[in-house]
């Protein structure tokens, strides 16, 4: 049986956090690239730094390998956060890259502060989304059109997976090989990462940090 | 008081795998960089690609700030495995930088097969050290005067901290986090990227699968 190469666009903007990116590239990556080929995308194609916490982009640099305006079409969208969510807040070409893509994408999946973008970009209207729990005043504050979920280590809503800070992103992920390629796929991919995944969608450890963060800034 | 700013190493080569590398990086983020400065260096400065899967280095491509020639001095080393590590096992370049960074080095941190080059590189002779499972014999193949140990989600040793596959670099990351900067960094670090540490080194989930790839490759 020969099965369809999804084509995986992962979105780097300066300040992303380096695991909500590569922490569910990791587990993609394991499919192979005649599964998931992944390509890297940003604003315009080149090296972009990732957040060293609340510094910005100070850290390692990740070759863009697409610009918005020459990517190809995406099957799946994923869209880190990070401290330089903020910024990008305000960049209208990153907001109408995200509405533009995620209506021809079949998957989108954020991570973190991710949801907040896709909030502010209109394409979660109506939908039920989780963001990060530290900062969650961040996303909230973006749409009150969007059903806001407190406690969840990811949401699920159509072809809209959000996850809570950082580390859900890999079982969100994983969650997305299970229901894509199946329950075998999921296991043997987190088998072959030694990682212990997280299953219960709704089982989430941190929520009780609810908006610790947003109130030292500010936000909440 | 004023604390001194740890160096880190962080180091690249084509086919590294990406979570062995971002994960310790993410949580060593976190400290912020007047606490741990993050430097990539691979052979040469400039991209190298991540592995997919076994594939090899056709993955997202991280700019290596440093060549092995001009890289500063680094109070701590990481080194993470992945498919390249085969290739590296043959690099003079890699082991002689290995073998004389390890000397001068407070700490050196290895992920997965990261330790197979650790070891090929004689510097753990006469130390207990761990390796991903389902490849052990990758790493115990480079060296009888390792003692390696074939249950352990990451083994301490001295300075040496070598952990098992893939996302056991994070529980080890926090270890050694607890160890330079205190129980409370660890712990506010996990919390931070909503990870649930799994903080006993001798509990090993995946220590069943022993050389379970390895076979499949006619290692073991």
């Amino acid at each position: 049986m020969t099965q369809k190469t999804r084509q995986l666009g992962a979105v780097l903007y300066p300040g992303f956090e380096m695991l909500d990116y590569f922490g569910p590239l990791e587990l993609f990556s394991v499919m192979g690239s005649d599964v998931v080929k992944i390509h890297t995308v940003a604003e315009k194609a080149g090296p972009v730094a990732a957040a060293i916490g609340s510094e910005g982009a100070v850290g390692p640099r990740v070759l863009a390998d697409f610009g918005f305006e020459d990517a190809p079409v995406f099957d799946m969208l994923l869209v880190p956060g990070g401290a330089g969510t903020l910024s990008e807040l305000e960049n209208e070409a990153m907001l109408q890259f995200l509405h533009e893509r995620c209506a021809e994408a079949e998957i989108v999946a954020s991570v973190c502060t991710g949801s907040a973008l896709l909030a502010k970009a209109g394409v979660l209207n109506g939908r039920r989304a989780t963001s990060n729990k530290q900062v969650f005043a961040l996303a909230t504050m973006q749409s009150d059109r969007v059903e806001w979920v407190e406690q969840a280590r990811w949401v699920e809503d159509g072809k809209f997976f959000t996850s809570s800070g950082v580390s859900a992103g890999m079982d969100m992920a994983l969650e997305i090989i299970r229901k894509l390629w199946g329950e075998d796929s999921a296991t043997t991919t987190a088998s072959y990462t030694e990682y212990t995944w997280h299953r219960d969608a709704e089982n989430d450890p941190f929520a009780s940090d609810l908006n610790v963060l947003a109130r030292q800034l500010g936000m909440a």
